[in-house]
């Protein structure tokens, strides 16, 4: 027996935004009689992240992520046919693991899904996986954040930043939001944002000097650019904090030139922390198990974008510059 | 009784790099009968600095900067005649001041130069002074160093640069400098950097593969622009950490951009660390306690560029951009 798998590669080097064309479906065959230990994978959600942007891809490769897969058929007595796993495969729909232990040794990552209970596990590459993680750690290691501190958010109504917003409120900070659509601020407001502003509507100067007249002490940044030059320039206070982690209003640029900050970063002695979520593997049952147990207490809420459709993975991808999502974009296979 | 005090002002805005025409110098007579509590100085030493170049001045305004003067008249039992002082006054030959003690509450700063025994007063201003004060708050306070690590210092053989690297060596770390000829690079061999690149001699690349094939930890950097970009992309330790103190190759820029870092930053969870040495002000003592203390034992040692003549302090300054001085410039009044 076999199965046809299908996944999405580079056809074209990305010239700016994304197009369709710049991705190519290719199909393959996959035999189903598995050697001892393999597992043949379903794909049940997929990822699409701005990060996917910035990998240097040669034409050909398959497209990086995460998914959600189902095992559909195993020869492995630890990945029961069934049972639901976290994986590191790419734009795939079927991927064939011959050893799916090793997998998590070398960090590709094929790992059983934790029991979400009622929740969908589309949660695991979301608001319980890694842009979860990634606002947990951020916002909590690196920024180290003390109760009454102002908190500025950018991309808020993204897969972070609604949670580091969020996690910002449980820990007693003032949290400002800054989002791209009428929708996205009122679905802010109502998660408990104190102060959101859309910033297509009103600049970055003028909204801060309404809701954070007293300086912002903490600001995670999503989106880079005009935005946190603006923020870096007038509204932090001496001795602030910046999360970097991530600048999505750059990744389309062909030269990723900007205004120097540096000046900024001197004189008011500010301190720029990057986050990257993979420096804190060995900590992420912890950080699951408490973003777990704030969604089940309903202090933490979130939002899916679905796309329906492995052939419609492009199209979700490129959604993402735009705007396109409100928390987590998944595409549902 | 009238005393000539010479001030340079700004005759025109810079425009790329400083010239000798964008100054002009104004005489004004000075009355010698001077109401209680005031004091009339004379310039001895002045500073010329990177960070001049950054101030927003208008026409005819006075160029900022420190200077070691003597109290030629004093109306101030606290202000003896003689005594020496450090006084952030502007390039002024001779100043009035009618309150030196509020001058210390303003933060213009006129205050008695600690007893530097044999030693220049002229170090007031170097690295017994504000760049020396950058250096030790910048290195051990922001950076936190630890033994073992890997320090990098662009700039290594400026006013700051010189000192991080002699303090990164007292405080065991292996030092790696960037300096800009070859006698800066001999006399920084000379005190001790563990290994000294020229970069117009050699890339940044080629420089670290041979001195810091391990990676660099904690980066110095004095310097910014490209090299600055060179270190970020391919030589910071993942979780290294970037001290922000000067971006002296970017300074005469009209629009100040610069290549983005912040995928490195990102990707390498690098922490950058801005540093204003006013900041520390309330540790002032402590640290030039300790930066003498070396100086004393030998561990520390220094170099001034002198240039002769209250009339050159423009040549002496648009000379910093060129790497005229090796440690600090000084003009001599």
């Amino acid at each position: 027996m076999t199965t046809i798998a299908k996944k999405w590669t580079l056809a074209k080097q990305f010239d700016g935004e994304p197009k369709v064309s710049d991705f190519k479906l290719v199909e393959e065959e996959l035999s189903t009689a598995l050697p001892p230990g393999a597992i043949l994978l379903e794909a049940l959600y997929l990822t699409v992240d701005p990060y996917m942007r910035m990998r240097e891809y040669k034409i050909g490769d398959t497209l990086v992520g995460e998914q959600i897969a189902r095992v559909k058929v195993s020869n492995n007595p630890n990945f029961p046919e069934g049972a639901l796993v976290l994986a590191f495969l790419g734009w795939r729909s079927h991927t064939l693991v011959p050893h799916p232990e090793k997998e998590i040794v070398s960090g590709l990552g094929v790992r059983l899904l934790p029991d979400f209970g009622d929740l969908s596990p589309s949660l695991g590459i979301g608001c319980l996986g890694m842009p979860g993680l990634t606002a947990y750690f951020g916002l909590l290691d690196r920024g180290n954040p003390k109760p009454g501190e102002t908190l500025l958010v950018s991309g808020a109504a993204g897969a972070v930043g609604s949670v580091v917003g969020q996690i910002g409120k449980i820990k007693g900070l003032k949290v400002i939001g800054s989002a791209g659509s009428r929708d996205k601020c009122e679905w802010l407001k109502e998660v408990g944002f104190d102060h959101v502003f859309n910033y297509k509507e009103r600049t970055v100067d003028e909204a801060l000097k309404e809701f954070a007249p007293e300086g912002v002490d903490l600001y995670f940044d999503n989106v880079g650019g005009d935005f946190a030059y603006d923020v870096m320039k007038s509204h932090m206070k001496f001795g602030g904090r910046i999360i970097a982690c991530g600048s999505i209003s750059q990744y389309n640029d062909k030269e990723r030139i900007e205004r120097s900050t540096k000046a900024f970063i001197i004189y008011k002695q500010l301190t720029i922390l990057g986050i990257i979520v993979n420096a804190y593997t060995k900590r992420f049952t912890e950080g699951v198990t408490e973003l777990l147990q704030w969604v089940k207490e309903g202090k933490l809420q979130y939002k899916e974008t679905i796309t329906d459709g492995f052939e419609n993975m492009p199209s979700a991808f490129i959604s993402l510059f735009r705007g396109g999502n409100t928390g987590k974009a998944v595409v549902k296979a």
